[in-house]
């Protein structure tokens, strides 16, 4: 018989990765659990993510001159860097004459951007139209219309923008409300990756969190080599100081499945168990020690992962940009100065970026790329998840819709 | 002057080639002839095609140890080769946890296949969860969930796999049922092609056993060097055991249109006409002859068309894919054995593959993606459609909607 | 700190560059000004243009025996050249049969088209199926089926094609009433660009006519190293003979903003400032100081820019293709004759094609495609674009919807 290579179906339209919402409520008979997330309404509602939180956008040495076009929580954010004082400025990237993007304006005047149309100028501090070139000096509408404005903070060499309102006073909360504490007390070494990726945000969230998948999913990930996994844990969630915390009563490292096989992440060349607490070994870093975690693993909202190690602790933020997309911040971090800091980050910029923040993490981006849930049949190690989501839930959270500010 | 060529049109975005479904029934005047098709309500709901049949999916070759993804009717199938038994097996695909899809996983132990994210392992026999990996061998959630499995057999060369309701024996209808007997009934020898077109699988088929176009399009085509066609003809279609088939009651090899022009398709170097019936001749194939056809073309359910020469059989299937796309198979089979099946192997592979698998049917896949209708104004060879339309009204079919098994 | 180039935020998909409608009328309250087009109900609704106009489609040379597609206001017409006389026609491009563009046919009889699928077979003259190669001589449907026909001229080397309905005596209204009377009632050398741009026709028609923008925008263009424009102006606007044209009260060349800058369009190398009204000087050319302009700039329906020089006058028509695309023909024309008008050619070819009509009206596309209004805040030079709309609502138009003729 002749044949060919038969056409992939990859000609079919791929579903759209996005969490299907719970339809309004109607009449009927109950919803069947896993069918959707109606269980967790605030969660199935937050797509955009929360209001009144500091996010990271750009790397700070991004932004100069040139603005740079940003997207937030749905948010158009156009970043630049005031000439007059060095600071980063914030400002709806949309130009309330014809809807030009400001990011494509130019920086003609100090201190402002000009949408490229006509010129409407803009101050960067406050978003109010300064002049109108086209208008000349006496233009009647300068004064009268602003765009809006948003906070920005640089810390860790990343800008942070404020979405929500502001407080009483005028100003937001501290962008260290949002900030693990840890890393705006000490001192610090750090690399890190910034990249927009396919899929929602609390499905990347939920991956980060997830008890079940490293052991099985990343088992061909080179990084494994360095650091052993345990087949499968049991597991405990504990909230402490805003952070759910993975605690591991349990740890197997291989295990007999009964008509199927024989499944082992032991590696012969590493000592295991590991350690149950990071930084409870003698020779552990003192400020990862005092932090005292019970566990590797920790979450906290607005989406931060934190995954401590003896030595260093690795951060990831999900920041959402649209539906569809996150952006996903690593950091690499290491308590040290000096000699230890240099070796840390040439150990960063030889091996970790590539096979943790490279190879390990673009296996995450793969399944959270492919997933499509709800529906789904949540299992044992999902208490991670259900226990997110319920934090979320029950914490005082106001859901980001579009139309926020600067819509 | 001075011009430039003009940007084409190709900008305007394509209107979708899916035939336009008749609206729900409202209280108005009634539909002319032809703006929809309404008139076969039954053909007009099945962009899916029909439950309780098996469809050609894959050549058997082409599915191993590295799992297929396939889309039948809008079901997604994976199919996988069992290393225990070498059978080809189907499963939903996807798994029930997070939807991630099953032909991503992994084949770790024999006889299963493991979703890549957590290890749900499921048995190939029975869809069953047989292990999940990182849950440990005392998961509570093994053996209370399954995947839906697809009953799948190989005939010439092909995977074919059942779409539809089991019977109450727990077993589907044999394959036999949606083969042509002659091919599972007799030794034979064939060459194909098996490929994804664009357009919905009833345009294919429709094409397939329109009495009017071939004449006219394929005109230009090098297969006609060797095949002579009529220029029009008058035509009956008979029904017998299953098949519509196409008569010839009259064949007119040119013709004068009055105020046009003369249009001939004698070909000086080919004898003509051809004979009515095929397998009449003399030295027929005796499959061929025994089968006492008495057009060349004819068409059954689900959608496959058979065109027979004196000497070999064209088939061609038609499998839905999705509402937009069709799996195109062709065969073409010579019922012999010995130093003719040679010969006729190296005829396919050198002749027909190109010229009529080839250059031929890419013609008709271009009419069926750049068709539009309804609305549409039929003419008298299109009785040949609306016999086929007629023919599936009135037939005991099961349409595919979305949401059949495995959704 | 190690860090990487930001993935730009190009993934997150494109809003739609097209004009919101404004909702069908539901009790509540007032709209706020700017947040829709409703004050211009008649402008709201023309998405695609107007009926009972002549639109320019390709250049003529581009029209042989090889059909042509275009599509104007919605309506898709295949463009043919008849050997028999020479004269271009037009006709709805789509076989009545089953929808298959005509436009993919053949040319096998004199003075016809045939559909490629069956070779339905159309007299250009009419659109009448003046045969049907597949059903033979007498096939009854002859003479009982025809496609729509578009009236054709060919004016300025361009084929204008009529969208609407014929007058009371089956002809329709002749081109000259859609083409400026100078452009036909003179001798000319012109030189011209013809392509299809992202964006509705009004935002490409608005940006045409729109007072403010060219001062600002272009200023950065090559094409202003020849051509001073002031930095801002008072304008009114003035109907005469069907054209609103913008008249200079106040022209400025320069201004201070206060606490923003200074910003001049002087250039020390060229005289300013422009005489205000073109064709005014002693050296002008008599068909453009006959045209006795009270300003440089005018527009007229269905959507034709004239902006006049002393010594040549550039056209521009914004042509409804869909909502999202427009047909934008720049002609440059100069009237002249012998070598006058031979060394314009030369200078369009070698300067004026590239700097205006390539680098300047460049900038044009650049802002119609990126315009996001409504919502909008109109300024005080926007009088020329509200004056525009005025003008079309108070006019005697018929909007174009989709299902016109050939629908």
């Amino acid at each position: 018989m002749t044949t060919e290579a038969t056409a992939p179906d990859e000609t079919v339209p791929r579903r759209a990765r996005r969490p299907r919402r719970a339809p309004a409520a109607e009449p009927g008979p109950p919803v069947q659990a896993g069918s959707d997330w109606s269980t967790w309404s605030t969660y199935d509602r937050a797509e955009l993510g929360f209001r009144n939180h500091w996010y990271p956008a750009v790397w700070a040495h991004e932004v100069g001159r040139k603005p740079v076009p940003v997207t937030i929580a749905g948010e158009k954010v156009v970043l630049v860097r005031d000439d007059r004082t060095g600071a980063i400025k914030g400002l709806h990237d949309r130009c309330p004459h014809r809807g030009v993007p400001l990011s494509l304006g130019r920086r003609q005047f100090p201190g402002t951007i000009s949408c490229p149309y006509h010129g409407w100028t803009y101050d960067l501090e406050n978003g109010r139209l300064a002049a109108v070139i086209t208008d000349g000096p006496d233009s009647p509408i300068c004064g009268k219309v602003s765009v809006a404005t948003y906070p920005v903070e640089e810390r860790l060499g990343l800008v942070f923008v404020y979405i929500g309102e502001l407080r009483e006073d005028g100003t937001p909360p501290p962008v260290e409300d949002d900030i693990p504490a840890e890393l705006t007390e000490n001192t610090l070494v750090l690399g890190g990756r910034n990249e927009i990726r396919d899929g929602n945000w609390r499905f990347a969230a939920e991956n980060g969190f997830d008890e079940g998948h490293a052991k099985y999913l990343h088992n061909t990930a080179l990084w494994r080599l360095f650091k052993v996994m345990p087949t499968w844990n049991k597991t405990r969630i504990v909230e402490r100081d805003g952070w759910l915390i993975r605690v591991q009563d349990e740890v197997h490292w291989e295990a007999e499945f009964p008509g199927v096989g024989r499944f082992s992440n032991k590696r012969w060349w590493k000592r295991m168990p590991l350690p149950d607490r990071p930084g409870k070994n003698g020779d552990a870093n003192p400020v990862i020690a005092a932090l005292d975690l019970p566990g590797f693993v920790s979450i906290r909202l607005p989406g931060i992962l934190r995954v401590a190690y003896p030595q260093f602790i690795h951060y990831e933020w999900y920041v959402p940009v649209d539906a569809d997309h996150v952006r996903y911040v690593q950091l690499m971090v290491r308590f040290e100065t000096g000699w230890k800091a240099a070796a840390f980050k040439a150990r960063y910029l030889t091996a970790i970026r590539w096979l943790f923040h490279g190879q390990f993490t673009a296996q995450d981006a793969w399944m959270v790329d492919v997933m499509d849930s709800p529906p789904e049949r949540l299992y044992r190690p999902d208490l991670s998840l259900t226990a997110w989501r319920k934090h979320i839930e029950d914490a005082d959270v106001v859901v980001q819709t579009v139309g926020g500010r600067g819509h």
